[in-house]
């Protein structure tokens, strides 16, 4: 079983930060995407198969961030990622960067659209990929 | 006269791509911030010697991007800036990527506040800064 | 016990990759810098505080590397770091980047020179650095 | 006339820095990419189709670089590239990153070795691109 959110850690490596002291801002989202590389290899997606293929792929097509407190040098962040929504032929991802005592750190979203590279296909996402990923919606409906 | 909006270049180089083959989406960041970096020297308000003397810190709590056409390898891209909002102690720039057909390829925006590190100072943005991102703002002269 | 030579593991993620579909060489020292900071970290001597307090610094030098084997975005990477040398200011490491199959994907080394940033200090490596680094010395001198 | 030697400039951006507060060692082989990638470009052999027809591809099969001076955020730097040997299925490339006072800061070499992905061809390095190297080889009295 894969614990609900999914869980990605990663350590504040010298490179990440910048002369201010700091993660570099833009750094966050090279390691969100780490974090959803991890979880479609545990979902049993994996891009790199997608990717070398080229069948299919899910460019993002939006990615932002809230920056709530500096990540520094050295630091241990947990990123929770969970599927925000599921719609027709995309998906959107939420990433929570929480620091060792559990604070968010840092928020980050990301939209991915399916591209069919054969035509004809793809009106919608990969039946298979849509129930990897189900699992994964953040909370309940009502919510 | 810095023409308006700002103009900031640049190639697409091989490691700002990926095995899909296009800008990978977090260098998009990178570069907004060259661009960021490049305004903020032709107003007179050079970050080096601001992070080097740590009197003053703008770290960005927001930033994000739209992705509306891939962004080859070789590419030459223009990113136009603007200064979207001016409050009491932050504000917003937004960057328009450009191919060389003119077309938008991205879109970004990115939100500094300002940090005083010494106590008492900047409950707002420093006059000197406020009057050099001015002729910058992208709205109309009336608002 | 920390084995030897020291291990650290990485996937070569999409962002390592470059538009002709292998790591971008460059990246391979990010990953060499990684494995460099988890091995000071497990031998007592991690740099986060070290850089922070700028009592000590050990910038590099000189750096290279090899390239054998192009490596693939999803490759699971174990890099085998070693002392290659220590001399009176100076360590250099080595590197061996191996692929899932053992075999040598790509060889780096990179030479630290210690620099004092307080007067007087550090004709010589810090005494607990150089103990902390000798058990990790490559291989017997018959060699 | 392309001057000899080729000479690329950049400035370092906030990003290439880390928190001791200068360029991070392995952001220089990017650098020295961007360089190698204009040089390319000027004398007619851009990268960009080849990597994209992949009928020709130049991997680097050795990188090194040697620290003089740490670089700061915000330095302008001039990188002078030349061809240090070109051999019959690989060439070398030279850098040297002199700040603004002309100082070396740092030196780099790149060695690139062709790999024709069409069976039965090149042996030796296309003519067009040794003939369109050769003029940037670095002098060689004596040679």
């Amino acid at each position: 079983m894969i614990p609900r959110p999914f869980e990605y850690r990663f350590t504040v490596q010298l490179h990440d930060t910048d002369a201010a002291g700091r993660l570099f801002f833009a750094h966050l989202f090279r390691h969100a995407h780490d974090a959803y590389e991890a979880l479609m290899r545990e979902i049993g997606q994996p891009l790199p198969p997608m990717i070398a293929a080229q069948t299919l792929l899910l460019p993002l097509t939006h990615a932002e961030a809230d920056y709530l407190q500096p990540m520094q040098h050295g630091e241990r962040i947990c990123v929770e990622v969970e599927v925000l929504e599921l719609r027709q032929r995309a998906f959107s991802l939420d990433y929570r960067f929480l620091d060792a005592a559990g604070r968010l750190a840092a928020r980050a979203r990301t939209v991915h659209v399916q591209i069919a590279l054969e035509p004809g296909s793809a009106r919608s996402l990969a039946p298979e990929l849509r129930a990897a990923l189900e699992p994964h919606l953040a909370a309940a409906p009502t919510e």
